[in-house]
């Protein structure tokens, strides 16, 4: 129970805490805060008191949740302890004029500096969709797909906040007569996708165990990885996506911790062929994410994130196998989220099957890739303690035409 | 002519001038410092007096080149020039014990921070050589080959200075009978590059002019993409490599200055077919730099950098050519630098014709791929003015074993 008026019951109740960086009109600093319900706690005012305890309190004098998210999970819970007090501690309704600033008024920065940005491929029925539409008539799997979770790595200086308008890129396009031309793509379309991110760095030389996930991972945010699936089909092979992705790519403004999604946690569906040694669990789990993706306020697709049939764990352990370090702000995605039917496809490829099967957003209006103006939003639920409900910060953008 | 002993005539004379971060016992802070014969110039110790304009100074206060980097070519032209006239003019002479470091007592740092990492795979010859190794009895050039530069990221976080060890990366691996196994790599190899560094940063958005690359590239690095074969033939399909490159890229701990290849500019091949209008440059030139790698002391091949299909400025176009923005510390490299004969292919892959041809270094011993405890050295020279020779900072690395 918190003393925040309307934030019981709600995504962001005290159950959840996400952190995020924000400013105000009046403190134009970015700083580190907290949502709860529909307002912001100020963490930088809370740490320039006694509030935290002294070697935790310089991590939010920061513009980035970075330096917090290095200090690892003795911080995290800490001060997530801390939090959770003070919201439920009626004493401190006194300061809430002080502390909260109402989540409208905020300005929203980017949370984390993205270090490297890795996404992975991790849905089977969205690799077995993508593989018929791609090479049809051959296997929908490649032989690798359930033997490691496939992966590359994205642009991530072109990584940016919920609401941030994307341009449609242009790009070099195969025309249906062979002729190749370069202009705006014509077949843009979304990945919903939920990316992690990385607190604790590890060494070069040194693999993350794959029970070690809640050691080096922070937490949890919504990502649309925005596709042009005409400049992909051309430029894609051998060395796979590159300028099809890299013009954006779209997180939620608000982390999740791990930890608000403990409630969350569900057996992930039995691999076979059983995985290697390193991909091993001793505790396999996924996390049950019901997602949302809205286009122009109509709900098109409902994807369940705990059918992925890679962890985000088995994700860590291997993009790590061969050696690879860990920075703080690493950021790795999930790979588009599908499920099985139809409502469930997490890209407008999936769902309008290629191109050929409209979609009806309502009001006659119909769809296959986005159109300069359209907005998509993507949302998640989760679980939370006692009957509540976690809701994952949302992503949206809104799609502009080169003038 | 400069005052500095032994500097002139060789590959750090006073008309190549590159940068790095460097560090001494006596003074363990990294600082800005530029090479001139085997000494190195401390140009933090200039910036503390009235040398540099006092809106230069600051960029030479700090712990990398980025500073520097990020403004652009009126400032790199304007230092260029001042340390010319520094290390031509006998008065400074006296100066020499306060301002020069002997490079032999100089730790390096890695110069900048690698922000974006994008490799591309420029070399026709590299191309087409692996095309038919990868894909005997097809097209060893895909369609898309030239119509642009096919390119993708790579992991900016694991990047490394010369001289870093190379632990070796394990990793899945297909066996002869099919089965998948996982271990240290069995086929490593080496990719013999050229890496431009981005200096000044371009807006999401703004795809950059393939005539506009010097008001962008700061200078030129050498890379080794060391590669993991084994790994990229079972994980590479279908969005490319991703473990058998992400364990390390080691790069020179010199950043030459664009300025100091002015000489080395050469026209670069004809392309056939023409390029897309943004391909298209109004002054087409590569570089000559005349590359050598070396293994375990034998020099196994001499890559010729001006053979490249694609050049420099066409990489940059192309990369931002979807809108994707350009941050200060971008790493580009070429892809495999290959010539049409043997003695000139940039990988052991190629050397040794996919492992089947062993590489003689002499001494009666051969090599197929990198043994534990294996050096390689690439190095590289370019004309300077007058006759002068401009000499890449080498980018050595030595393989280790897993304990």
């Amino acid at each position: 129970m918190t003393w925040v008026e309307g934030a019981e019951g709600g995504p962001f109740g005290v159950h959840h805490l996400p952190y995020g960086i924000f400013s105000t009109a009046k403190d134009p600093t970015p700083r580190v805060g907290t949502r709860i319900g529909d307002q912001v706690l100020d963490l930088r005012k809370l740490a320039s008191g006694t509030f935290f305890l002294p070697w935790i309190r310089p991590a939010f004098q920061e513009h980035s949740l970075g330096p917090f998210m290095a200090m690892g999970p003795p911080a995290w819970r800490l001060v997530r302890l801390q939090l959770v007090e003070l919201l439920s501690d009626l004493r401190y309704r006194d300061q809430s004029e002080t502390l909260l600033t109402p989540a409208a008024k905020a300005r929203m920065h980017l949370p984390f500096e993205v270090a490297d940005y890795v996404d992975f491929y991790a849905s089977e029925y969205h690799a077995t969709m993508m593989g018929r539409l791609l090479r049809p008539g051959a296997e929908p799997l490649l032989p690798n797909w359930k033997r490691l979770p496939v992966g590359y790595h994205g642009r991530a200086g072109t990584v940016v906040g919920s609401g941030t308008p994307i341009l449609r890129p242009s790009g070099q396009r195969k025309e249906p007569d062979g002729e190749i031309t370069y202009g705006p793509s014509r077949r843009l379309d979304i990945e919903a996708e939920v990316g992690f991110v990385v607190g604790v760095a590890s060494d070069q030389g040194s693999p993350v165990s794959v029970d070690d996930f809640a050691e080096h991972v922070f937490g949890a945010v919504l990502v649309n990885d925005w596709s042009a699936r005409d400049l992909q089909a051309w430029e894609g092979q051998p060395l796979g996506p590159f300028l099809a992705k890299s013009f954006a790519t779209s997180i939620g403004q608000w982390v999740t911790p791990l930890e608000a999604l403990a409630e969350a946690r569900v057996a992930a569906p039995v691999q076979d062929p059983e995985p290697l040694g390193y991909l091993r669990e001793k505790d396999r789990y996924g996390f049950d994410l019901s997602m949302s993706v809205s286009w122009n306020g109509t709900e098109v697709s409902k994807p369940p994130f705990k059918e992925m049939y890679w962890t985000p764990a088995q994700m860590l352990a291997h993009m790590t196998a061969n050696g690879a370090s860990l920075r703080t702000g690493d950021l790795f995605a999930s790979g588009t989220v599908s499920g099985p039917v139809r409502e469930q496809r997490g890209s407008f490829m999936e769902l309008s099957a290629g191109g050929t099967e409209p979609i009806d957003l309502g009001d006659g209006r119909e769809r296959t890739f986005l159109e300069d103006g359209d907005t998509v939003r993507i949302g998640a639920t989760a679980p939370g303690p006692d009957g509540t409900v976690v809701g994952l910060a949302e992503v949206t953008g809104k799609v502009e035409g080169r003038p």
